[in-house]
């Protein structure tokens, strides 16, 4: 129901602006089990489109889905030495089934490498076999102690694909791929441009040999960590005996790739385009695009009201809107426009009995830029025509506005830890400074700043001129990062 | 790669062809993790169309999908005193997450009522919050002994409605609305019409009032319980306190109903379909419905009917049809005929380089009528045109096929014991018998002949003549059941 109540300003505290916004848009709740969230229809319906978006991304380069079992041996796990000391501190292990105790623990899978490569282990013979291109939509579990809802909850909801290849080229080719596809699906459906790049040794993957990651800026100017594509060598396929005979006749281990993005990016959709109003949901993302609100003053015309508003829906509904009409009877309009602003739906068009005689409606548009009109009347046959157009410009404005925000809280030109930490504290975003590669200068500038390397960014974010000395030392620049505080 | 051979008849030994078949159609595979399964990409396939079309009648009847949490307390199971004694043998239990032991163990999902009802009860206050009906797509677990691919697994993946309403009527209603959902779908999609009913007290779901069921006849006669939805009274609301304020101001607790089908599904496709070449799967699930095998000799003409295998795929695929370009190299046509048969695709596309000089391609069906001609030849034009109608028709094929089996395996005016278990023993089938209701007597059929009642079957599956005495006792009969050896 209405709650009049008016949310936290995100100038005020971002964080509890957070958590509020996404329990009064009805987005996700939490549940009685510590750390594990409820994802409620109006969220649920976000996280469908985008899987059902980035799955037609992943088939049309050739990939297909599976499912592999959601608990691991505890002996797989550990095989690959990285990879364990990564998760073992996150596992929830099952020790009891059936009533009794179990011979070997299992884990609830916090990721399906071991397990998907056993099972490629036993599907590939020959280079005939390969590619190997799957996908997964499943749950995961990493029980953590500081949990956020959908940022960081013990179970989330992901994809993972995991891929095998013969040669080390179309790996590393296989992995780039899916980082284009991800960043290209947070900028055309998300409206939310990451920066892309390489993780340092000390923020890859465990397991991996490299990991590449997007990056997405935040409005608290904190940098999200948005999806993640990794090439794994051939550390698992030799742990996993994942062998293949060669077209020369030589019998080789098979190069791995595994990458994923999660319900993650419906928290960062709501902290890119949130404002302190609600939730604001980019079009190709919205459950419901338009919402239709007729508006009665007692049962003066109400009929034929009703009747208009059903009419209207259907022809958008015809020109592939996402429609819904709010015919509750038991809600007042302003309790309807406050609701639907709030779940962040991008346009309302409201309908009554003098509208009807007119041939007009109301259309109010959940964000304008500043100074314009966030209401207007239109002509009823102009504002249906101009639907999708209206939509896919709201999509693009959303995009180009959150652009902005980057590249105005984007820093170059920073030279020492004390210049980081000024411009970090002094509002953020991400900086771009050189290093000298070292980790332990890497861990110094971490300790003092609390910024972390976001990315060794690819060459179309790197600066024009590249940093001549790194950021923690005297020594020269080996390369330029990108250093954020971050979720 | 083509492993040529033969599959164990169906007819030698059933249970043999069922798991030959599902491992070389590559449908699924055994896992490493005792009881549990790997869906592989032909499988999923199946699975994600069956999904789709029924995530569609779920949202045209105002149902929206939402996700709750994988563990549930075992103390919220074990509130419902029927609902835990059903399910307690068969928990997968976490007792560690995080390095440390849980305070509380935590169990994964069996099914989902416990904690779902829980929420529901934190959202729903007045009358104007319901009805709540809503979905998830998960998976569940349920530690089983025995074990077989899709049939019975430890880990399954399946769907799960779950409604609360105002009123007792309300629900039941939604109860049957779903039933029919269910009984339609396995008719229109799966083309395997099941008998529908109530399930006797002793069949029926821990913690509901009725369960009602789809009941399917696979090929070597046993009953496959394909899908139910349950009447839940007020037994979880009043557990977990559930309850709205009426219209009339009062503090009720809500009606619930439970619904689910699963992967489960899948084995009922092959065992209704399948043949002593492989599966066989209706062309509405089919993820390849057509496949396209360029037939070369050599380099002689190859080019050319590779261009046009891709554009006979382009035609169809404009037409709506999901079609693939069978162009490996490394592989023989006979090879692939015999994949693609084994793995069940409706119609294969044959075309050479002579057919390419006289606009012809072949046909081949991957069932026919008996006598009628697996494969023919066409001119190309009418091949394409008529494919849609020819999927419509070989869909209908397989639907009346098997109903026709259903039916020619029911048996009716069967009086006593001796009688039912000749009818089971001499081939099977559902058998329609009179019953006293006496819970006592339904046992003792049962341990006598290993049929248990699969329904009480829906008034048009009843017999014309109702029948007048309890199969298994001299009392008259109160009701007619239908009775099967199961799954």
């Amino acid at each position: 129901m209405a709650d009049e109540k008016k949310l936290t300003p995100r100038g005020q505290d971002f964080s509890a602006w957070y958590n509020e916004v996404i329990l009064r848009a009805e987005l996700a709740d939490y549940s009685p089990v510590r750390g594990c969230m409820v994802i409620r229809p109006w969220g649920y319906g976000i996280w469908e489109l985008m899987q059902r978006a980035l799955d037609d991304m992943f088939k049309a380069t050739g990939h297909e889905n599976a499912y592999f079992p959601l608990l691991i041996p505890l002996s797989f796990i550990e095989r690959e030495k990285k990879h364990v000391e990564g998760f073992a501190p996150e596992l929830a292990v099952v020790t009891e089934a059936g009533g009794k105790a179990l011979e070997e623990p299992l884990v609830i899978r916090p990721t399906s490498e071991t397990i998907i490569y056993a099972m490629y282990a036993k599907w590939v013979q020959s280079y005939r076999d390969l590619p190997v291109l799957m996908n997964q939509w499943a749950n995961v579990m990493r029980w953590e102690l500081r949990t956020r809802l959908f940022l960081r909850t013990s179970e989330f909801l992901w994809q993972e694909g995991h891929t095998a290849h013969a040669t080390a080229e179309e790996a590393e080719q296989e992995t780039l791929t899916i980082l284009g596809i991800y960043r290209r699906f947070m900028e055309e459906w998300i409206g939310m441009p990451p920066i892309t790049g390489l993780k340092s040794e000390s923020e890859k993957f465990a397991g991996a040999v490299r990991s590449y990651a997007c990056e997405a800026l935040m409005q608290d100017n904190k940098a999200l960590q948005a999806g993640t594509s990794h090439f794994l060598g051939q550390n698992f396929s030799k742990q996993f005996d994942l062998k293949f005979q060669s077209e020369a006749g030589r019998e080789e281990y098979a190069w791995n790739t595994s990458w994923g993005v999660s319900t993650r990016m419906v928290g960062g959709l709501v902290m890119t385009h949130g404002d302190d109003r609600g939730v604001v949901v980019p079009p190709r993302l919205a459950p419901v695009q338009v919402v239709v609100v007729p508006i009665l003053h007692g049962d003066e015309g109400a009929a034929a009201v009703r009747e208009k508003a059903e009419q209207i829906a259907a022809t958008l509904r015809d020109a592939g809107v996402r429609v819904r009409v709010d015919a509750r009877d038991n809600l007042s309009p302003g309790a309807k426009f406050y609701e639907w602003e709030r779940k962040g739906v991008p346009f309302r068009l409201e309908i009554g009995p003098r509208d009807l005689e007119s041939g007009q409606v109301v259309l109010a548009r959940r964000v304008v830029e500043d100074g314009a009109k966030r209401k207007e009347f239109l002509a009823e046959a102009e504002a249906l025509a101009d639907m999708p157009a209206r939509l896919e410009g709201f999509q693009t404005f959303l995009k180009e506005r959150a652009l902005r925000r980057r590249e105005e809280h984007s820093h170059r030109g920073v030279k020492d830890i004390g210049e980081l930490k000024e411009v970090l504290d002094g509002g953020g975003g991400f900086v771009y400074t050189g290093w000298n590669g070292d980790p332990a200068v890497e861990q110094r500038v971490k300790d003092e700043t609390r910024a972390t390397i976001r990315v060794i960014p690819d060459p179309e974010f790197q600066s024009s001129e590249a940093p001549a000395t790194c950021v923690g030392s005297d020594a020269p620049a080996r390369m330029e990062v990108a250093w954020a505080r971050a979720y």
